[in-house]
C-alpha cells in the first residue's frame, strides 16, 4: 500500500477536473478481486428487472441509461438530496465531473484512495466499506428544479433549459410534507446489496462537494482533490438522506413492503411476457414506453428518466390491528399470494368489472390497485422501485379514525418511481389516489422530491454534459 | 394454507399462556424449507465467535445461554426497549411466556400465523418477512432496573430480587442522553442477517404485549391470542427502538465501524488461541471469565449476562476532515490493517510501554485502545457486539472545536456490550475513557440502557422463570 508517491496522488482530478490519473486511486483490498477493473465504456446491453441479480458482480456504470433504474433492485438504498451552494455554473460542472469519476470507481468496488496512505492529510477514503467489493452498487444522479431556478433566481444560466416535464409537484390531498425530507437541487440514489456500501458512497460523494472546514481545510489538503471548491464555499451540501431496505428474498420474486403485501407486481417488464400469455391485459408496458425519455426530451434527457420520491409513513400499529379481509379490500389483492381479489396468481390480470353475487364490485371503487391501474388513469404507468424504511419511534398523531396519538413507528415506504414524464406518470396516477385510496387512512406522505435523471454516459463524459454546453 | 380450523388457532397460547398448540401456528412459506422444524430443546453446544456463520441455518433458541451473545455477529440489529405497563406480576409472566414461545418460532424461521387465514381477524403475522427463513435470527431478552423498582415503587414484588450487578448506570462525563433513546424496563435485541427479519420479529413481539386499540380490539380478536392483557391495559409498550447494521464482510473478519476502523479485535475468544501463540498478552479472556454470570449471581442469571447499550453519535464530517495520522493516534491502531501503532498485525499485542526516539509513548496516554485495554483497567474486559446506525441528518452542535453547527449525520455506533458484571466491566472501563479518551472529541453518548439478560432456557421454560417463582 502507499506505493505511489503522495505528490502524484494530489490533484488526481486534475486542475480542470476532467483527467482521471490511474495512479490517483489506491486499490481497495477487495475480497472478491473485483476492485481494479474499470467497467467497459459504452455498455448498452439492456439490464433486466426481476431476473437473477448476479452475486455481487459490479453493475456497469457506463451505458445508454444510468444504472439503478432498470437494474434488478438491490436490497438497500441510501437516497441523498443536496442543496447547491456553488455560486458559478463551472463549480456545478466540476462537482458533476468529480462525482462521475468517483461513482465509476465506487461502482467497480474501488475505494477513493488509500486508507493507509499519506498520514499528513485526511484519508481520501473513509475506510468504512473497505473489503466489501461492489455489492452491485449503483449511483443514479438527478437534477431538481433548483438547479434551473431557485427563489426566482437563474443561478447558473440554466433556467431556459429546464425540461417542461420537470414540473414542481403539485400539493396533493393529505400531504404533510416535512421540509427536512423534501426537495433538493441534486439527488443521488445509491443502491447496493449492503447498506454500508450505499452509505459509504454517499458519504464520500458528499464530502467531495462539501464546503471547507475552516479549522481543518478539507479541500486543499485532502489527497486526491486538487483544490477546494471556490475556497470555503463548497458546491453542494446534503439536504436530507434516507436509508431504506428490502427483504432479501429469492431473486426475481416481488419483494414485500411493511404492509406485508407484494409491491411492484405491475412494473414494466414484470413478469416475463411468456408468463402472461393469454392474460387479459396487454402487459405492463416496456421500459421504452414507460420509463425512458425519448425524442420529446432534450438531448441530455434522452435515455434518462424522471424520478419521483415520496417518504410515506405507514401507521403500522393501526394496520396490524385491522382484519385480513379489510386489508385485502384496501389493496385489492390477496396478502399471501399477491393475486387480485378477482382470482388467479400474482400476475393474473385485474378484472376491474367483476362483481359478486350481490352485484358489488369485487375490487372496490377505492381499492389501491384499481386507483393505481393503468386502465383507471388513461394508460399511465410508472416503474416502482421503492424501499421500506425504519427510523425508530416518534410521537405521531394519526389523521384518520381512531385518531391514535402517541409513540408509533416512524417507518413506512420510501416510494421511488421512474417515468418518462411525471405529468402523465406519477402526478396523473396519484392525484386521484390522494383523494380516494382506502389506503390513505394508514399512510401519510411526509417527504417528497422530483428529479430529472439524465441519460447514461460513455467513458470520458460526465452526467448532464450537454446541459452545460454553451 | 388455512388448513387448520380457525377455532383451533384461537387461543394458541392457552388460557394460562403456557401451552403451545402445534396447530396454532400456520407455516410460513419458507423458501429454504427451514420453517417447520422447531429447534431441539436443551442444546448447549458452545457457539463460536468469529468463525463461519453458516448460511442462514437457524440459530438454536434453547441452550444454557440465550442466543445473540456468543452467536457470531449477524449483519443487522433491531434493538427494542419497552416500558412495562402491566399492573400485575402475572401479566409480566404472561408476556414473557408468550414472547418465549413466539421467539422460538421466529428463530426457527416460522411465522406467527397464517397471513392468508381467517379473514375476519387481524392477521396473526404481519407478513412482511414471509418467505425469508430464519436468516440467523436471534432474540435476546433483558430485564431493566424498572422491572424491579420504578419511581420508588415495587410494582411486581421483585425489588428484593434485583441483582446487585444491575446497577443504575452513573452519569458519565460528556453524557448527553436523550430520554427517547435511554432506559427501559425490558429489552429485546433482535439480530439477523436481514434487517427486515429483525424488524418483523420486534414488530410481532411488541404487538403481542401492546394495549388494545379501543376501536379495533387487537387482543381478543386476533387469531392465536386467547384474550387481551388485562383488558385495555396491555403489558408492555415500546419505549425506543434502534436499527443498526454491520458491513457484511467475509465471515470471521473483524467488522469496521463508521470511523473506518476495525471494532472488536480484542473480544473474548478472538483470535483463535492458536493464532496468538507467542503473543505477549495472556489472551482476550474466555466467555466464562468475561461474559457469563457464574455462581455469584442469582440462579436465573447463571449463564446469563449483563447488557449495556449506548447510542454514540459520531461527528463523521469532523472525523473525515482530520489527518490519517491523527485518526490513528486517537485510536492507537492502524486504520488499514488494524494493528497496534507499536507494530504487527491486527492481533499483535499492544505494547503500551513502547516509546519513540524522542521518548514519547507510541500509543499515547489518551489513545482509545490504551484507555480501553484490560491492563489499564485492572483486567476488566467486555464483549463488544456493536452495530453502526444511520438515522439521516439532524441539526447538531458539536461540543468540541471547531464547534461545528448545522445539518450533520445522525449516525454513529450502537454500542452493545455484554459482561459478567457491569461494575467491573463497562463502568470500570468507561469511567476513565469518558474523561480522557481522545476519541471523545468526535463522539457523544446520546442514548443508554442497562439490562440483565437471564440464562438460556430449555424447552417448556420461559425467560426469567426462577425470578418469578414464589
Amino acid at each position: 500500500m502507499g506505493g505511489c508517491p503522495f505528490s502524484s496522488r494530489r490533484g488526481f482530478l486534475g486542475a480542470a477536473g476532467s483527467v482521471l490519473a490511474a495512479s490517483a486511486f489506491a486499490e481497495r483490498a477487495v475480497a472478491d478481486g473485483a476492485g481494479t477493473a474499470a467497467p467497459s465504456a459504452g455498455n448498452s446491453a439492456p439490464r433486466t428487472v426481476g431476473g437473477t441479480s448476479g452475486n455481487g458482480a459490479p453493475i456497469p456504470f457506463h451505458g445508454r441509461h444510468q444504472a439503478g433504474i432498470d437494474t434488478p433492485q438491490q436490497t438497500h438504498v441510501l437516497f441523498a438530496s443536496f442543496d447547491l451552494v456553488a455560486k458559478r455554473a463551472e463549480d456545478v460542472v466540476r462537482v458533476l465531473r468529480d462525482w462521475t469519476l468517483a461513482a465509476r470507481r465506487l461502482a467497480a468496488g474501488g475505494a477513493l484512495g488509500n486508507a493507509g496512505g499519506d498520514p499528513t492529510v485526511p484519508p481520501p477514503d473513509s475506510g468504512d466499506a473497505l473489503g466489501l467489493g461492489p455489492r452491485r452498487l449503483t449511483l443514479t444522479f438527478g437534477f431538481g428544479p433548483g438547479l434551473f431556478e431557485k427563489d426566482g433566481k437563474d443561478r447558473y444560466g440554466l433556467k431556459a433549459k429546464r425540461p417542461a416535464a420537470l414540473v414542481d409537484l403539485p400539493r396533493f390531498n393529505g400531504d404533510q410534507l416535512d421540509p427536512a425530507h423534501t426537495g433538493g437541487d441534486l439527488c443521488i440514489q445509491a443502491c447496493a446489496d449492503d447498506g454500508a456500501v450505499a452509505f459509504h458512497a454517499i458519504r464520500e460523494l458528499a464530502r467531495m462537494a462539501a464546503p471547507n472546514d475552516a479549522a481543518n481545510g478539507y479541500g486543499g489538503k485532502q489527497a486526491g482533490v486538487a483544490a477546494p471548491y471556490d475556497a470555503h464555499q463548497g458546491a453542494a451540501v446534503l439536504r436530507w438522506i434516507q436509508a431504506g431496505f428490502l427483504p432479501g428474498g429469492p431473486s426475481g420474486e416481488t419483494p414485500r413492503n411493511l404492509l406485508g403485501f407484494k409491491d411492484g407486481t405491475e412494473n414494466p417488464g414484470r413478469p416475463h411476457p411468456a408468463a402472461r400469455a393469454g392474460g387479459k391485459l396487454a402487459g405492463n408496458g416496456t421500459f421504452e414506453d414507460v420509463v425512458w425519455v425519448g425524442e420529446e426530451g432534450p438531448e441530455w434527457m434522452q435515455g434518462g428518466s424522471y424520478l419521483v420520491v415520496r417518504r410515506i409513513r405507514i401507521a403500522l400499529q393501526h394496520w396490524d390491528n385491522v382484519a385480513l379481509d379489510f386489508q385485502e379490500q384496501v389493496i385489492g389483492r390477496r396478502k399471501l399470494g399477491g393475486g387480485p381479489l378477482t382470482g388467479g396468481g400474482e400476475f393474473a390480470p385485474l378484472d376491474l368489472d367483476a362483481t359478486d353475487k350481490d352485484g358489488n364490485l369485487v375490487i372496490g371503487d377505492n381499492a389501491h390497485v384499481r386507483l393505481g391501474a393503468a386502465s383507471s388513469n388513461g394508460g399511465a404507468r410508472i416503474l416502482r422501485r421503492s424501499y421500506s424504511y425504519n427510523d425508530g419511534l416518534a410521537m405521531i398523531a394519526e389523521r384518520w379514525p381512531p385518531w391514535r396519538q402517541g409513540l408509533e413507528y416512524e417507518a413506512g415506504l420510501l416510494f421511488i418511481a421512474f417515468q418518462r414524464d411525471p405529468r402523465t406518470g406519477f402526478i396523473r396516477i396519484f392525484e386521484n389516489m390522494a383523494k380516494l385510496d382506502l389506503l390513505n387512512q394508514f399512510t401519510t406522505h411526509v417527504g417528497s422530491g422530483i428529479f430529472a435523471c439524465p441519460r447514461g454516459i460513455a467513458k470520458g463524459e460526465f452526467v448532464g454534459k450537454e446541459l452545460f454546453a454553451a
